[in-house]
């Protein structure tokens, strides 16, 4: 069995801690460990360094060789440019059959938070099982937990099979992220799953699939598989990847195939999208308060204090955001750290490419 | 004419900027310059620098010269210990009085914001005109902008004299900080000053003023100016000062004193008390926040943003007062700035010495 991690993300929703060189993936904003840290520490178990790979950009690599120094060097893929899932995948699994090998693929974003480990090795090899038997797609689903419109909604048909505690189904449909109206329904009406992101196949599997559906894409990785191991991959790799089109697993691939399975999962999932999902999910004191790094309040409550060096006092506030780094604070009213993103457009219009 | 600044303040209040070895005075919280550096420019047109006596604690007198390269090394007078304001001012007419001149001393505090110089010099100059034609205490007072409980205030009595556009008048009764009531009533009446805490009078004649109110004081006095210029005067002001009463000169003198005159004052003063007054007094921009240092505000108003090196970027968030040095974050309500006393204390409990 591999591991294959999308390390491609940019993560700008965590300005000013997330920058251009290091994205949300690379930061120590959840524990003491780096996100990707924990990501590969927590499928040690199912997966030895030799049999994970990591996909990222080429400015991002050395960071990430230095934080997992166990990983072997060839195993970090190199993107040359960022051309969304379906391509980073289709690239694993050509390495991966490269290597004479037709193993099942666990396919895993970088930077996601997974409360419950067990259960979640628990569920992968539920998948892992379920896809070495046959042709299957097999998708982590999340049990839903509110009818979000964040997230695509996977419906469920029948069930194809249980495996200890996880029950196996055939997938009805996938659906984009649904309007609020719709996405209360499929939560009121159960058996629809979030959209993890986290599929489970064979290599050969995924590659015949896209065959089908994005064969464009299956003819780029055809000749980058010619090219792999000779003195010509890097050139060929760059070469191709700047042709392909941009387009995501799900929607170039999952919603048009046909054998798809889903098991949903439950084991303490989130995406960790910004500040204030952070918070969300992170411990806090008795105040509501959390807090990394030195800090002292004062009738101060549900706030996040990101300060990991500089000791942080807050007087008389509450709902607040408040990140420190070594060149800028935020301070942000909770409930809108989406607008951080207006942060970094207003820097890139002012060209201060020293805070990007 | 003498003038002599007194800087033995702490300022605790604009934590995290002022430090145990950092008072207010020594920060460049209101401009680009430190506030004694305005202090001591401010009177320059009046008083040279040789006549321009500071008094101040032991453990900042390096870097009061160090901001003040052209006041002479001896006029930086030293206060052993604390001793309040009666102490303080009967020294530095003790050193003018051994210099053998019985000059005019403005006395001046040391951190204190005059928004109108030029009207301010001739206040000065028509309280230096009084006091130095008899034997009269001239206390500047500020005329009220509302019924503050925070300042004493002094009744004006009957015309004593005119001076250009001052004018001057005999001093009916000096009542300590009022409850909110009185206040009101002081304002309302009219014919009250706010005592300024400055003061101009000979040397001679404040000496005596000390020797009928304060026997003691005025017996110590007597001593150091006999070990002034001598090997023993290190020894013998400490030890004197050491056995000193600390006495304002409000209530220790000027509350008992006779021929006492009062300049009502108009000139933008404020005493700068807290983080809340600074942003008061400060400019701002039209989103009403005052700001010093690279700052980006999406929907953030009415803020103090003191961060002088590093960016400061407030989303969503109004009346804040947030304050960044090196080692600490301050991040209080706006109006709960007095709170930040409290911050001292706790981290006084809690040994935090590093933050004091």
């Amino acid at each position: 069995m591999f591991a294959v991690i999308m390390a491609g993300g940019k993560g700008s929703r965590f300005w000013p801690r997330s920058r251009e060189r290091m994205p949300k993936h690379l930061l120590d904003i959840l524990s003491e460990r780096t996100i990707i840290r924990e990501t590969v520490d927590r499928i040690r178990p199912l997966v030895p360094a030799e049999r994970t790979l990591i996909v990222t950009g080429r400015s991002h690599a050395a960071e990430l060789i230095r934080q997992l120094p166990e990983i072997p060097p060839e195993n970090i893929l190199i993107e040359p440019v960022g051309r969304n899932t379906a391509p980073c995948i289709g690239l694993a699994a050509t390495h991966i059959l490269k290597r004479g090998s037709d193993a099942v693929m666990l396919v895993l974003p970088s930077d996601h938070r997974i409360g419950n480990e067990p259960v979640f090795r628990e569920v992968l090899q539920a998948a892992a099982g379920a896809a070495s038997r046959g042709d299957s797609l097999v998708t982590i689903g999340i049990r839903p937990t509110g009818p979000e419109t964040g997230y695509g909604y996977i419906e469920q048909g029948d069930l194809f099979s249980t495996s200890g505690n996880e029950k196996i189904y055939r997938v009805r449909s996938i659906r984009e992220k649904p309007p609020r109206e719709q996405a209360e329904q499929f939560f009121r009406q159960g058996g629809f799953s979030w959209n993890s992101g986290m599929f489970v196949w064979k290599a050969s599997t995924i590659l015949k699939a896209i065959e089908r559906c994005l064969p464009d894409l299956h003819r780029g990785l055809i000749q980058i598989r010619e090219a792999l191991g000779t003195n010509r991959e890097e050139e060929v790799v760059g070469t191709i990847y700047a042709g392909l089109q941009s387009v995501s697993i799900d929607y170039g691939v999952m919603e048009k195939a046909k054998d798809v399975l889903v098991i949903p999962g439950d084991f303490g999932w989130s995406d960790v999208g910004s500040w204030d999902t952070l918070w969300e999910v992170a411990g806090k004191d008795p105040d509501g308060n959390a807090v990394r790094g030195p800090f002292l309040g004062i009738d101060a409550a549900d706030s996040l204090v990101h300060s990991p060096g500089k000791l942080v006092v807050l007087v008389g506030v509450r709902d607040l955001l408040v990140v420190e780094t070594d060149d800028a604070l935020l301070v942000c009213r909770r409930g809108r750290s989406q607008e951080v993103r207006k942060v970094i457009e207003l820097l890139e219009r002012e060209g201060r490419k020293d805070y990007l």
